[in-house]
């Protein structure tokens, strides 16, 4: 059944049979008293709204909400240019039909990522630091969410997995940097571990909607993550750190943005902080263009030169042109 | 005579007699008629301001030039808490008495920077590619030049041999966000060596004073390479590059400062842009706040906080206390 | 034929037959299975919608492109308050069928800003200066695009032969304000003809539609404009002018944007620099305000004051009463 | 003794003959060997520098640290028109000598302040965002440190027992707005009483100086805050409220300073948040024009318009006339 | 008959029969010849659109203008989630068929605020004082215009009546923070009292549409505001202020916009203005607010966290959850 | 007398005897008990300081208030590299000793400037316009004061005369820019002739010092200038304009620093308006540019570059060099 194309790619006119996640449902009245139902449906490739189901045919969305899974069957169509799904049969799938990465976007390599981090953990010479990052990251339940976890709910790496991809980037630029600007590795991969765990509670995304909670909009990741280290560190007696070695800790994830307007309480003020800062920066705005790039709907006329300015990068137009170099990019064995 | 403790980092009351550098020659008149000359003078570890020379010792300024070498001799005094210099006798040596690197600060592993970058080259596939970076690269003078010239006249790496430092960063720093973006790491390689090429037109060092040259000034370095690389390029029959990659590589140097309030005529439009601006922002600012935590002048009282804001770290203040935790940046032999 | 009025501002439901420019096709399918093709369509008075063609209607868009020239008939309707063309009939006109000044907005002065131009070029008394004009402006070729180049895509000028009338504007409010300033004129002049060269590079209009080029999009009018001066000044033997001469001309191209966030390289550094980026500003600026009061669009109620802000001129309303003093902007014969 | 006038305030020519403070010790060098030592010392009035100390007289200053208390002895004069104390005595006082309050700007208003405070947390009506409030409202040492603590190191109420001042007129404010906005008035109290209460572990002014704190300086008092209430409030079992009641009441204090770009690391989303962000700014900002208009150095020429700029109000000119009409704003007895 | 429930706020479905007010009509044209009239018309609960008037029913639309008042029967649709008016029958109704504030949104609690503002003025102590804000206060027709004028065309208080509601919240947010700063409280209730007069030419109301005047959009209600007061005291012999106390009064006019980038000619430069500035900003801020937060269309979901980003509040989110904790705002006899 | 070389501009070491205006009396004591009087003297080239008076020589002060005429003997040396005036003798001389242009730097063009304005003026073609200008240009006490007012009290333009210069300035720009635009010349015109009469009464320049009224902190020419034209308008009867007329003008008044952020308090709503500002702007910024290239205090080393940045463009560093080509801004009889 899954065989068939995936329609958030596939040409218009594909016919499909898939399972898809239910986003959004909104029943609406056109004028002269036509009604109807829009549904928003996802696979783990993106979301497509569907035509509007007239009449009879509303009955369809019965017993709909957001996260319930459907197999949707019809074809690809489009209207203005907006491409739409015109479904022919609507029927509502077992909670368990699908894992949930079937069904929203993803990442696929959590082993390897867990591998690099965990390896860069015990290569800590300072046991009080590992110590306290272990508080996080030897707890099951922390790792089980992280690993879902995506980094933002529509900017850069707003996918399952999201949030672990840009630790590891961050992770990765940041020991270029720091060892470029003569800074402490180590303090800079703590960071690098814990400077976005207070996701876990501004994010939820277990319905495969991604959205902030009540508590990550009152009060921001950088602010639920500075409670959860503060949390953590309270119950180990005797403390794993002294006051100090906490308060560097938190300095790096509440300056982790760089400038107040950006979110940050503080500027970054030890060296840490600062490389900690450009990591987190450039696999953030570098993800943004690399996804951007990646997206038809800006190159609309299949040239180098996006057809429109995007959001995503500031407003930017961008090109994807190389002349006639091959990239190199995906060329394996690279060190 | 070298062997004399350095003045600009000897405590006060230490005895002086070392070969310097002429910076500044002013000459002043104080209140009631009295007259006398102020210099400043150099070495490898920065500058120093001279007591005023009164009476007949004004005559030991005569022929002093800015670039002039002397040998100095007295001791270090202090004035309103500024160090200063207090000559009991000076004179002028010849021109060749030092070479301009023990006159003025500069890197000391050029050679190890060089191997980097020429391995770098090497490992080019894109054979175009390549030849365009060795028509900077592989001639002599040109090298001579970059291997001395500073990354800027007051800013972060501000020595002789800064800029190839630098340039090894963004190299470094570039490889790692290219391989996190996904980016093609040959064009970010050919970006990094390429962007800053203009400041050995835009800046003049040779006297050990750094100073913009007037094209450096009306102009600046971002058109200045654009022009080098242009005029370099005009030449080779047939050319080394179709008209798209030379825009490619040009659009690297014009937008690598990210912004346009930050001079940039245009933003970064593709991926390589946008990771060699993230690498050579990493670089600079980086590079600017460890420099800041190595001058004594911030720390006043010998705390861990900066007593002032500093303004090269946009009037941040800093911090370098530790905790008990030992810092392992100087630690040999890690990858 | 072309004796029917246009159809961009004849009232509603005036009947069309006329040549027209294809200035985009697109397919599109609406709900229930519709599908249908819209077409823009443009003259010398700028541009309209088509209503959707439906059922075999659609196959009179088989073979248009944007640039195609139409001959079509209908009459004017409106959707929603927007204009449209529904067409009774259209086909396709030979290439050959209308001058692009017939099909695209345009200026209508050239020779008279020619004459302008060239006199006060001849006019100059330094002999370099105008060796270095003569570059382009002796340039058959040059001369033949640039009457024809907009002076933008979509802002100020943006009309077949928008820059040479840009171009004259900037060099007469510039000699006024180079008088007022006390700046050397024929610096001032040089830079009003130089400065916006490089649109000949960053813009194309030849199919009547305005777009950026590649080299526009990646590098931008400045840079365009300062390599075409170089190229061009690398050719004679011996060189037209010294080193700093050039420098102060590039300044001049640099520089005219006046600041770093509007995307010049450098601000201006000399006199004429500063009466060059005034004169090209208060040009640029002052058209936008006098066609943003020519769009009816803006007075819906035909009062004087705009109905809604105007993004042309930074989001102001506007306001087009007069009292009873008659206008004496059109009066002739005035010096 | 203290009967001598205070020798901030005194006219020129003044004898002095008080304990006082001492802010700073410094040892500078002169020109030509000449050595001294310039202390700053402070009264309950302010600060004032010393004339060097030269010679012999040096040996007062042995054994004078910051926050030493001594009995200065001596007269009024001026330097470039800034007035400084010129010892002809100083000797080390005890250290019980004069209560702080003697020696430091402070206010003098506690007991009422207090009142106020009380009595509004009393008349709440919601026993549980009482029992929250007690928990640092009823704890000796917090009201011992509250009643003592300046509300900024450098600028607005800079003085002893300056937070429990603004936080009355906060108290104040806060409730005239929320009665305008119809906000929750009891949150608008519980936020003004917990919006600063981390400045207690951002400042430190025992020693007479006011200075941020290492955790004051690398995370702020907003973010300081938030960890005191989660701390205090991690105690009670069963918790006093629910999680999003305490949410919204580190909501309160997240955001209280309005805006990302003055330090709030999210934006006011609460009614009670945005009256609280109003009576806060209010309070600061007027506080810091009132102590400008009393600062006689803006006033030179002693006429009602400020000779210069004042840094405190954001760089204005100030204006303290009055015209005819009597000022009322001292009048008693007034609701 | 108006005892039917109000369309703007009643179920989708329910019947409507009621006196309305015509804010827009719009004749459409839609695609394949349709053609239809569309209405907005309002009540004192807000306004809403008509599904289009298709064929003969276009007739009901004849004669009608802005301001016309109609009986409208109907009932409630929606068409793509947005609500309107699916209109049966419509009749032009006679002027005077109701009242103003019966069409319009409207305070309700003029006397009131009459009686609080004029026992302000009457306890002035400064005679003088008290006689210019006669000039306006004691002019009927001045009240009869202040007590239906908006305080704003869309943001704040845009009401009729919402400027005296505006005026008299500001007084009382003013008296609270000037008690706190020490200001003159009589020079800010003259403020409070005429900072905004200058509405009263700035807008039209009259129509039931708040429109900017000519001049209102020409000169703004701050210049015409000092205009009114420089009228209105030239004519009493003598006059009833010094120049300085005029200068004091306009500057209060002026500058309680606080910014140049808000409008204000002139920053705040005495404690009163400052204190006035404050007021206004937290009366219009906290307004704007608690307007957003009384919205039904931001929280589509229901829950407390609003569904969008809001721009009357700068594009903040907004949250209306509570806890378990009653609200007070609405609790009556507090102080 | 006056045959000596003006102090300003004359080599160091140049003996002094010349009548001075008396700008800054201050009496200071130095450290050790010593007192001494400086003083601030001005030519029509500018000013500068005196050293210290000292001892006897302090009497010389006695009865100097700003605005004393006094004859001032000695040399010109300098201090810490600022020029400074060693007074050998002074004494006062009569309140007529010269007239205020010998003493004060002014304009020397007043005739020609009038002959230009008025000649405008008279060629008005609309003469209810002109009606309103004579207003003001046909008033002798206004023309005495305008030709004598500055432009600004610091920035350009500020010398005797400098608001009529600059006057002339905006009229002839105003008039090539309106000729561009399609503007009405005479609006225009007026405008320019309108827009900084409020300086007026915002400067006080009688003693020769450049001084804000009190009217001129508190309200700003802007204001200022709307209030004089109001006033001067209220006695005509009939009226000598409509309504809408006199909005108009206002508007010009009231637009002509274009942006909120520069004082306007509303943004330029007609083409005049924008025009106006335009030409505003362009002679003020140029002037301000030809000024600081005329000062030889940013040229130390006699270089073509600027040897530091220049506040009164912001903060640019400026370039002077012009290479081989010969200026032609000082040729005369050009049009």
């Amino acid at each position: 059944m899954t065989q068939a194309p995936d329609p958030i790619q596939a040409p218009l006119g594909t016919p499909v049979d898939t399972l898809m996640l239910v986003h959004q449902v909104e029943r609406r009245a056109w004028g002269e008293g036509r009604e109807g139902v829009v549904l928003v449906l996802g696979t783990s490739a993106g979301r497509i709204g569907t035509a509007p189901l007239w009449g009879d045919r509303q009955a369809w969305a019965d017993g709909l909400v957001r996260g319930t899974i459907v197999r949707a069957a019809g074809r690809l169509g489009s209207f203005r240019g907006v491409r739409q799904l015109e479904l022919s049969g609507l029927r509502i799938a077992p909670p368990d039909a699908a894992p949930l990465r079937a069904l929203v976007p993803g990442t696929t390599t959590t082993a390897a990522d867990w591998t690099l981090l965990d390896e860069a953990r015990r290569a800590l010479r300072q046991p009080g630091l590992g110590r306290v990052l272990d508080l996080f990251y030897d707890d099951p339940s922390f790792r089980t969410a992280y690993q879902e976890c995506p980094a933002s709910t529509v900017g850069h790496h707003a996918r399952l997995g999201g949030l672990l991809q840009h630790t590891v980037e961050v992770v990765t630029i940041g020991r270029a940097v720091a060892l470029a600007a003569g800074a402490d590795r180590e303090l800079v991969l703590a960071g690098a571990l814990l400077h976005d765990v207070g996701k876990l509670e501004a994010y939820a995304w277990s319905t495969g909607v991604f959205e902030l909670t009540e508590a990550g909009a009152l009060l921001g990741h950088i602010v639920l993550g500075l409670l959860m280290l503060d949390r953590r560190l309270a119950r180990p007696v005797p403390p794993l750190c002294s006051d100090r070695e906490l308060a560097l800790l938190q300095h790096l994830i509440a300056s982790h943005h760089g400038n107040l307007e950006h979110g940050a309480p503080v500027r970054p003020m030890t060296l840490e902080a600062e490389v900690l800062h450009y990591a987190d920066d450039a696999s953030a705005k570098t993800s943004s263009m690399a996804e951007a790039l990646a997206s038809p709907e800006y190159f609309a006329e299949n040239g180098p030169l996006s057809t429109r300015s995007i959001w995503q990068v500031d407003h930017r137009r961008i090109f994807r042109g190389r002349g006639e170099w091959a990239s190199v990019s995906a060329v394996a064995g690279e060190p």
